[in-house]
């Protein structure tokens, strides 16, 4: 009976241990994803000096995994960050992540941390241990999928984006003061999101997206100021496979106004059309056909192993 | 004896419970510092949604109390947070850390964050509790007693400051990406810290303090692109006090450059006088005499009690 009662308690004590709502790894020890947390004293709190990444889990694959690594690597060199674990390292980390979750359809993060004020050296960022935190939860989508059949509701905000000479956007960031003052804007106005310019009033990004605009039938994305989207460039591979003519260049703020469809590109979505611009009703009040067919490409292909890394999940 | 052991245990755990290092609140919780985290999927983090302040206990007492408590929820009406506690429940909490730690000097910090990501409701800050961090510990010196007597060794950075059109100065934030980087010039050149400069040219502010230039015996201040700064204020009060003569207005780049004397004020420093300014030694290469008679009379002032809220320890 004894004995009963302490299996029942073990296996009460494994049935705890639910993966199944997330699964985080930091600086070398694997929790539970609620139990994932880190110290208030750490720079990449106290200062957000972190970089980070996300790459998505659907159908049971990566998506584009080494291209979210390299990029990974990028930013952290930018930020002079340096964490123990190598690139392989870390999509073994990512991958026994998912498996622990089980989830085929996870949103994957990777964050690179400062470190906290190192004891007995200068108080400076050169001389605190850098470390990675990554986990897996299960999907976010940041617009659902009955917003994206109907089109997004969007706003072009009045506050610009941090200008690339400040924060480089390109180092993928938590500086999100902007884009969060943005995202209130938007809420006033009875929108979803916004749209940011830089101080020059040309297109940049939105909270959490890379924007794109449709003329005469070409597809228009910003060259800079903005994060180099992974998802941005998979469109642009869509756009040549399926013909459709694409330009890289500034898209002035009355571009955009005017322009026949918009649509955002991000990991958390894939592509997603955009039916109101402010007061203006794109098209029909409608995904515009450029941005459907976009959308609907991007899925089939992802569905048929695009650029995918499968997970093994026995 | 079992009674005994019990005791001795309890007595222990007690023991345990070192508070000298820090003690800290988190949404209603008392701990110690060491055990103080938050989740990684806070937004407080993961967009550096949150504000915070900072103020100082030295010789057994708060500084201007009152004038954080109210800059820190002008703060938070900015960005739109609001935790459950008042600001006289914040100074009770903040008074009991302080306590707890038994610490003479302490480094006192309050965070407001956003909070998580709410469940079952659009995927919007606008939805998430905010609630409130604190935390007491052992003062830290941003620049160290012997640093400050021989003068600071700061740089001009290239990296200019995120203009206050993106992102609010004075509502205090761990916005730090361009401060870090302009940290890290100066590590490159043999300095200590750095002045960041507007887009335009003018003074902003550097990591964690205002900056001051003193030309010939006017003290200079910036009016605007940086906090509002508690510390700074008291200087512009020790300045009427000595019959010094200061002005509130921009400061170009060539006016620090060539400036007899420049000093920075912060909480986790008071006044801070700078003795060298890239290549360009200042005076003698020692404080000049302003800014030194400031850094002491501010000192004076702190221990005889000015702008105090003495502690009750027992």
């Amino acid at each position: 009976m004894a004995d009963d009662l302490t299996q029942t308690i073990e296996r009460r004590g494994e049935a705890a241990q639910d993966w199944s709502a997330g699964a985080a790894y930091i600086d070398g020890a694997v929790v539970p994803l609620r139990d994932a947390k880190i110290p208030i004293t750490d720079w990449g709190y106290r200062r957000s000096d972190v970089t980070y990444d996300v790459v998505s889990v659907y159908f049971g694959a990566f998506f584009r995994l080494d291209d979210h690594l390299r990029r990974f690597r990028a930013s952290m060199e930018k930020l002079r960050l340096k964490p123990r674990e190598s690139n392989a390292e870390i999509a073994g980390i990512l991958t026994d992540l998912v498996r622990r979750t089980g989830l085929r359809e996870a949103y994957v993060a990777m964050d690179c941390l400062r470190g906290r004020p190192p004891a007995g050296a200068p108080y400076h960022p050169a001389y605190s241990r850098n470390y990675l935190i990554c986990f897996a939860m299960p999907w976010v989508w940041v617009f659902t999928p009955e917003q994206q059949e109907r089109g997004i509701h969007a706003i072009i905000a009045a506050t610009p984006r941090i200008p690339a000479e400040s924060v480089d956007p390109t180092a993928k960031n938590f500086h999100w003061g902007d884009l969060t003052r943005a995202n209130f804007e938007a809420h006033e106005q009875g929108a979803e999101t916004a749209i940011l310019l830089d101080l020059a009033g040309f297109v940049t990004e939105g909270p959490g997206f890379n924007v794109f605009a449709v003329t005469n039938g070409v597809v228009v994305s910003p060259p800079s100021g903005a994060l180099k989207g992974v998802t941005r460039r998979s469109v642009l591979e869509l756009c040549e496979d399926l013909g459709v003519p694409f330009e890289v260049r500034p898209i002035p703020r009355a571009e955009i106004e005017d322009a026949d469809e918009i649509f955002f590109s991000t990991t958390a979505g894939g592509v997603m059309p955009v039916s109101r611009l402010g007061s203006r009703i794109l098209g029909n009040g409608r995904p515009g056909p450029i941005s459907a067919k976009l959308r609907e490409t991007y899925w089939e292909k992802r569905r048929a192993g695009w650029h995918a890394t499968p997970i093994d999940y026995d």
